[in-house]
């Protein structure tokens, strides 16, 4: 479906985005921008037929620019706007243009005060930031020193019959970057490159249906909307699928609220989410609206789960405690698993996820505790529990419910998925009452 | 200095990259593909001069490998070379070149062993990976089933003076195009694309000194080095800060023997490792060699270490156990952290760090352990203990010792950054017997 959706807004208004930077070309950081920008593009209705990387080398970065100008409606540009001395793409540009730069003395002053607010003397080199190309829009930086700067090329002599192309230049650092995209270019977006008709845009977040039975379970039901020329798009992650709406025209809101309520009829829980929220801060947020606490007991995802939780901010109001119980006697000593389990069922077994999860749950204090105990591989595994094998238990107020997996993944990747299904475990309970099953009382 | 060793390398053979692909323009997925190769050719001598991004459209494609091959002495492809019905980088490049698609015997039974090995039926859409360019080189996919194809355009008529131009093309999955790339191009390259002269590249790992203090330390006594014609890089990463030598000619190796050497005796247990180590890992390494057990309290990073700790495979040799006691409660019940300690000094404390560790390392029976406890923010500040104020410990076989710091950074960055300074608190005593300092009899 991803080509579908790309078809659907091609040709609207021809966008590329040029991102600058040695760094990037030696690969020694990852260029985040080309994503973050195509996301949050795609999710406003727009899409990206091209990206170019450059290196900061003056005459790169205006061959780049010129050929982006020559084709595209929208040209954007990442990085080169700070004060040292490798950040050229202000003046590059402004010389191609022909543009001569002009200081700024609103803009100087901001960044005065940017540094004055932080008790810190003004570094003279920042005063480059403060030129501002001749007719150029200055777009605040309210993280930052250095402004974003948009530019009308207009006449555009790089592009045939003279067609305007905008030009809009961008701070490197993502932390400036994106407050900077979305409160201010976006809404100048809108305005400037406004779309013929109504667009709405609605991605659902899914956990525990994979993406062809996803597919499945909601085309035939959405049939009437898609002919209709609603897109659907499906866009498989690490252990979630996102299910995603595009409608445009009059009705695009009621088309999408229809398809939304399909969805999430036939889905059910299966639905954690909405655009860009993660599960596990959906948990957090659940039961902290309950007022409820959570423990974990992890032992083949090592941490993973409680690293998860507590990037969550206010994930303390609920998470009370992680035990990483790698070792077996780890398992006993702190979680009072029963030797004789170990023995028996060995430690990735159905009895022992149940009394890992019952014991955190009762060491903690804890409301819910959720345990796994599995063989991340690569080594570990044997023939009746291969690699990847893993139990996993939730314990709550009304009982404890157990539940095998067989996941085959890298290291990492196991990790995650894992912890997915777990927090998926939670979640459906703290979306409906518990109802104990027949084997909630303790281990078989 | 990033910018000396772009320059440094640049110009040698003109490389550009061109990733495939709507899913990356719709801003779904990350483009790792560009990072990881531009790694790769900078660690082997080369720098590549562009990237460039552009969708599955068949037109679009064509476009931008005509102009990679107008510019460049070798043009790597990423993606489109599968089955499905998006796959059309091997016909729309093949077409653009004039060259006809031909069965290849070969690669087909290599497809068929490929499904046959997992028992499973052979699809029959992958019958076109079989189809090759005339006069094209196939590169055996070992991970997958769709080969790597490298063509010479040769004479090159998109080129002046029509000179040659190599164009590379590697399957979109990175678990197929890592072990390509590395086990056959570069290999390759190294035939067609030769350095006049040696060239040896090799990186330092350092935590625990700043990038300007590190450039300080060592820029001057390695100055008869880089005046003779070494590059000497520095990349500031989280938590850590690359060291990197690049030499060529007759003596490269022995020049960058003598600048590891000289680094080695000044930065001393700074560098903890080469290439592309991680301190979780040579902690693991060093731990397991000495036969020894590592347990963890974390509190602040709630379960960040534990997890990096726990992706080494074979962690568990060393790693018994982690506690992430987040609630107070957790640190009085699992580690018997005292009451006393937790109202008089606060959880973040020199006191609870200390009890945290010493009560991790009796609980678990382990001969190291670590504990942080701090405020990652974003609230839960205080005049006195700002958001960042960390403590962290490391009870031992000779005592404990506990430091402090101040990390003021996002959330995520926060957690990284501390857990690399409490790691390398452990490296630091695995490097040297522990001598306790003064204060190594438990709390104050």
């Amino acid at each position: 479906m991803a080509f579908a959706a790309f078809e659907a807004t091609f040709g609207a208004v021809t966008i590329e985005i040029i991102n600058t930077g040695s760094e990037l070309l030696l690969g020694r950081i990852l260029n985040t921008h080309q994503q973050w920008l195509c996301s949050r593009l795609t999710q406003a209705g727009y899409t990206v037929a091209r990206q170019v990387l450059v290196s900061d080398r003056g005459e790169d970065i205006q061959q780049a620019v010129r050929e982006g100008l020559s084709r595209a409606d929208l040209v954007i540009t990442t990085g080169g706007l700070g004060p040292t001395c490798d950040d050229i793409t202000r003046e590059r540009i402004a010389e191609m243009l022909g543009r001569t730069l002009v200081f700024d003395a609103a803009v100087s002053e901001s960044i005065q005060a940017f540094f004055q607010s932080r008790g810190r003397p003004v570094p003279p080199r920042t005063r480059v930031e403060a030129m501002v190309p001749q007719g150029a829009i200055v777009v605040p930086n309210r993280q930052g020193t250095a402004p974003g700067l948009m530019i009308e090329a207009s006449p555009n002599s790089f592009r045939a019959e003279g067609r305007r192309s905008w030009l809009v230049m961008l701070p490197g650092p993502p932390r400036e970057l994106r407050p900077m995209f979305d409160q201010e270019v976006l809404p100048w977006m809108s305005r400037e490159f406004p779309h013929e008709t109504g667009f709405v845009c609605r991605t659902l977040k899914t956990a525990g249906i994979g993406e062809s039975n996803m597919e499945e379970l909601i085309s035939a039901p959405l049939q009437h909307l898609t002919d209709g020329g609603m897109d659907l798009g499906f866009c498989a992650r690490v252990g979630e699928v996102d299910v995603r709406f595009v409608a445009r025209g009059a009705d695009a809101a009621s088309v999408v609220a229809e398809a939304e309520a399909i969805t999430r009829r036939l889905a059910g829980d299966a639905v954690f989410g909405e655009q860009d929220e993660v599960l596990e801060g959906v948990v957090i947020r659940e039961l902290t609206q309950r007022g409820q606490t959570l423990a974990l007991a992890e032992s083949c995802t090592g941490g993973h789960i409680a690293h998860r939780i507590t990037n969550i901010p206010g994930a303390s109001a609920a998470f009370l405690a992680g035990y990483v119980t790698y070792a077996n006697a780890a398992k006993v000593r702190t979680l009072g698993v029963r030797e004789e389990s170990l023995r028996e069922f060995g430690a990735v077994s159905e009895a022992v996820a149940r009394e890992m999860a019952e014991g955190a749950r009762r060491v903690s204090g804890a409301d819910w505790a959720l345990s796994v105990t599995g063989i991340a591989g690569p080594s570990g595994g044997t023939p009746d529990k291969p690699v990847g094998t893993v139990w996993m238990a939730l314990a709550g107020p009304d009982g404890t419910e157990a539940v095998q997996r067989l996941n085959r993944f890298d290291r990492e990747t196991f990790k995650f998925t894992t912890g997915q299904q777990a927090l998926h475990l939670l979640f459906r309970q703290l979306k409906r009452p518990l109802r104990p099953d027949s084997s909630a009382t303790g281990p078989a």
